[in-house]
């Protein structure tokens, strides 16, 4: 420090301002800083660019700041900043920088950290960051904070910020990590220098830099290919699985790529996976109904896949399907696929006949434009009548099991139904992974408005559930949100519970976590019936706990409520999405009741099949 | 699944077994797995191991896990196995991971992962989990489990494992991350095979297998070299910064790094940093009394630097001192140094003369046995008598504020006195970074009996503070222990807290927490002194909270008590210390009160100074 020219901290905050500036002119809206010092010029900086429009939150643990961020990213499609100091605080980025690659969303982090005199020494918190992300970021640079201020310096800066924002969404969204080494003195000496450097970085900044991201529009022949595929077929069905949030989520039409209209187009029924952001759509026209075939998995597998012949053709957009019960019909089926993906090879059984990837809508489209409408009755017709038939009955039967579900105890599809009727119009419904994603593919109702769905099924990890949603909220997109969770999940987001205090005045927040004391899923693995799963060593994979949710959610100022029935938790669910900020609505399910509601199902099902 | 050969599963199972039981058999005790479905093979294998005496705890949160592990494997120097599914559940193990390697404690990462079939697919829970922890690990392998079972095939897996145990002791103590690829099915048929390869694989586990590590001995002509800077100082310091747990920390000698019997030889002064695990101590002897200098920075820094000429050789050994008033006295005075490192190159000023990188004791023992003892009076008396002179008068003054604290409202270094004071003989004491570390060193008293010391100084994270204290006191090397951490610390590992359940009957744990409303180190850099950090920005660096920590603690069944004096403090320590598992104590200090003390303390040095 005693080396340091007069003004070197005005010159470093100065250069700072440059970055974060240029990453707010170039697009950035958001930043979320966790507290430590290395990191004072770029918060500095951040806090400077508030004039600017940029949005700055701070979150203690930078987990749960990580989860937030993608939370953010994933509902607006524009990537949030990250700034942490240095040391392991970027490490608790990675897990939300792995699920931001296989998600395809964007973000930034911003890390700082020491600079290179202090490598190598045992400074405190002093480690290598370079490329701490791996390969799971597009990009990485250096960012010398205490670097020259001559003017192609200022404006690699400046071209550093906008191809980070740039590289964040080419060529297909995940992250970028900008590693900025500072020195000290840390903060601005008040009244150094004569002001020219803070003039010519106004004057960098009022210059626009745009980087416009090419679109990736799908291969003619290819799509003709396809096209060709989906004339031939006699039982074509179109599977839906995980696509992005559209962004801006709000202002999306209806049918947000375009599936039911290609259902109309080829006379395929759609079945659209909840996370599709096509199943939970504005009421259908007549045409549009006629090929909605939302749980035929679920279906199909409760009937034994007696009641309909197997497709002879799949065309899957997004996401391969997470039903158990879809996963069943299509390894049944062996057909031929079409697959469409936003990028990733989405084709884990390796039989796409024709692998389209781009950008979804577009590929939609082009393939909607080389079909005829179907005229009146066709080929197909039957086939579809068979499956709309199919999922009726088990629609049916699902509901009349919710009709009764006053008289018992709650089972874990109740709750999912239960979160997907209170979920307001244009509200956002994110969905926890193992359980609660496949148990809304069931056990939703029919539901004719439009509900944004978000789930983290990149990697399909339990983690930043909370921080993730509350995230997502907090860009104003959504009027509310609901969080269908389990226990476990929750238990491994504590930090993002955390978030609620700041997070008090952001809209309605109704966590639901699902308490069936553990992860159920392994219930329903082969392990479960091991000797060592049902003895006491079980709980290394269901982990049972004995944690008071209503203590802890009292803790952080959240409301908190037990509910056991499904009449208490529709209200306390509806109660919660009239305040602001975080409430918890923790609904006991009984062991056992999902497996005899299932069962029951199954039995009503194949009854009607027989009777037939 | 349908092309799996009879069998497969089983074949699986006893390749992890062979992996495990060989893990277990190179040295490994103790395991922590956390809920999945893919790593079902490891976790029947670690159950399987507990038989042959493995350790088996289950934690849901990788981070706490990893953190937990750290602190187990610091306290014992033999490495825990981490076991977790595929996905971004390694990714939470990362901070752990790069405190290892900073901090030399070894750790075994044993993460599941798909086949190379589900790569590049969308398969869930998928990604590249190939050298996730880039260069922060000593070693990476691949282990198939699902590979051959022929003799050669098995060797090799035991080689892996003990491989993997030497490699994270060597060349010094990191971490090791095994990559375990696993297949459908992922448990053991029952009755599957003609159990002959179960025998074969009881046989390898039969067959003893040691890999040493080697001695790390300093070079004779370095040594010689330090001796004689040694010899020719008027003026010579001994600073002894953070040093290991030296293990097993239980049998250790009382001068564990034989520091105090290196002061004695050279007539330096010893400062020795609590970290050092020199400076809390069984009742010296009184030739070692006399060279016990442990808070010359302190008394340096409060005195002004008046009182002392500096010193004109300093020997270093351990990391760096944390102490701000040691760091100024060694800027100061720029002498020559002597630097005893067990492996990084711990010199940030850049001053060593000398570099002694290897294994610390026999370092210290090889200098010692190179200098004779002082005979009698020595050309070094004067300095000796002055250091001393100086920091028995700042002990006063500092244990005369500790006797009036019953008349007025706790400051945080009443709250390190009370951590240090309460902790019992052979019992451990967890310092948090930022403060924690740091007031101890000022204000803890005179205590003459062994208090072991951990920390987490590798990188100065304020992140898996409780798990690594948990981690540590699991091992069963101590009666009881006493964490001191900050606030903000506290809320960054909330789940640290969330093991306690699991950690119920584990020896007495106090974790004592300074509530001062946020990262109140904030208050003591450059940036408090900024119009931006006293208005409502300030909360990005100090992050003030609202959190009920009683009510989140009895959400984890852990006993929880706020105190407002030095008293109760001191009381509440003490029951905690009574009864078994984690225990909460809240200590509420006076906002401002820290400095008003260090400010009279500082009064009262110059004072005395000047009377002279």
């Amino acid at each position: 420090m005693g080396l340091a020219e007069a003004g070197a901290g005005a010159a470093q905050f100065q250069r700072a301002r440059l970055l974060v500036g240029a990453l707010t002119q170039a697009g950035v809206r958001r930043a979320v800083t966790s507290p430590g010092s290395r990191s004072t010029p770029l918060v500095l900086a951040a806090l400077d660019a508030a004039a600017a429009g940029l949005d700055v939150a701070s979150i203690i643990d930078e987990r749960a700041a990580g989860f937030f961020a993608l939370g953010q990213a994933r509902a607006t499609g524009v990537p949030t900043v990250l700034i942490c100091t240095s040391g392991t605080a970027p490490a608790h980025y990675l897990p939300a920088m792995m699920e931001a690659r296989e998600a395809g969303v964007p973000l930034i982090a911003l890390t700082a950290d020491r600079p290179i005199e202090l490598m190598d020494c045992a400074a405190p918190q002093t480690t290598d960051q370079t490329k701490l992300f791996g390969s799971f970021v597009n990009h990485f640079a250096e960012v010398d904070l205490a670097g020259p201020v001559d003017p192609l310096s200022l404006r690699a800066i400046r071209r550093t910020a906008a191809q980070a924002v740039f590289r964040s969404r080419w060529p297909r969204p995940a992250a970028v990590h900008l590693n900025a080494r500072a020195r000290k003195p840390l903060e601005p000496e008040v009244g150094a220098g004569d002001g020219s450097l803070a003039a010519a970085v106004d004057a960098l900044l009022r210059e626009p830099i745009e980087a416009a991201v090419p679109a990736s529009r799908p291969d003619p022949a290819a799509l003709a290919q396809a096209a060709a595929l989906c004339r031939q077929a006699k039982r074509g069905l179109i599977v839906a699985g995980a696509l992005p949030l559209p962004p801006p989520a709000r202002g999306a039409a209806a049918d947000a790529y375009g599936l039911a209209e290609l259902a109309r187009r080829t006379g395929f029924p759609l079945l659209a996976e909840a996370t599709s952001q096509s199943r939970f759509v504005e009421g259908s026209a007549a045409g549009e109904a006629s090929c909605r075939a939302d749980c035929l998995g679920a279906a199909w597998a409760a009937d034994g896949g007696n009641a309909l012949p197997v497709p002879d053709l799949i065309l899957q957009v997004g996401a391969p399907p997470v039903s158990a019960g879809t996963q069943r019909l299509l390894e049944a089926c062996g057909a031929p696929r079409v697959v469409v993906s936003d990028g990733p090879w989405t084709d884990p059984a390796g039989l796409a006949s024709v692998f389209l990837p781009g950008d979804v809508v577009a590929t939609v489209a082009g393939l909607r434009s080389r079909l005829e409408a179907v005229p009146g009755e066709s080929a197909g017709d039957g086939w579809r009548r068979d499956v709309l038939a199919l999922t009726s009955r088990f629609r049916e039967g699902a509901a009349s099991d919710g009709a009764e579900s006053g008289d018992r105890g709650l089972h874990d599809g109740d709750a999912a139904r239960a979160a997907v009727e209170a979920t307001p119009t244009g509200g956002l419904l994110m969905l926890g992974n193992s359980l609660p994603v496949r148990l809304v593919e069931d056990w939703a109702g029919k539901v004719e408005r439009r509900v944004w769905v978000a789930s983290q099924r990149g990697l399909s990890g339990v983690d930043g559930l909370v921080a993730g949603f509350l995230g997502s909220l907090s860009t104003g997109g959504f009027p509310a949100g609901v969080l269908l969770l389990g226990d476990v999940s929750l238990l491994h987001d504590l930090d993002g519970l955390a978030i609620a205090p700041e997070y008090a005045d952001g809209p309605p927040a109704a966590v639901v976590v699902i308490d069936n004391q553990g992860g159920r899923i392994f219930d329903r693995l082969p392990i479960a019936k091991a000797d060592v799963f049902r003895g006491p060593a079980g709980r290394h994979w269901s982990t049972p706990h004995g944690v008071d949710f209503g203590g802890l959610a009292r803790a952080f100022g959240v409301p908190c409520v037990r509910v056991e029935d499904a009449t208490a938790l529709a209200r306390e669910i509806g109660a919660a999405l009239g305040r602001r900020g975080v409430s918890l609505i923790v609904a006991t399910v009984d062991p056992g009741a999902l497996d005899a509601a299932e069962e029951s199902l199954r039995r009503a099902m194949r009854a009607a099949v027989s009777a037939r």
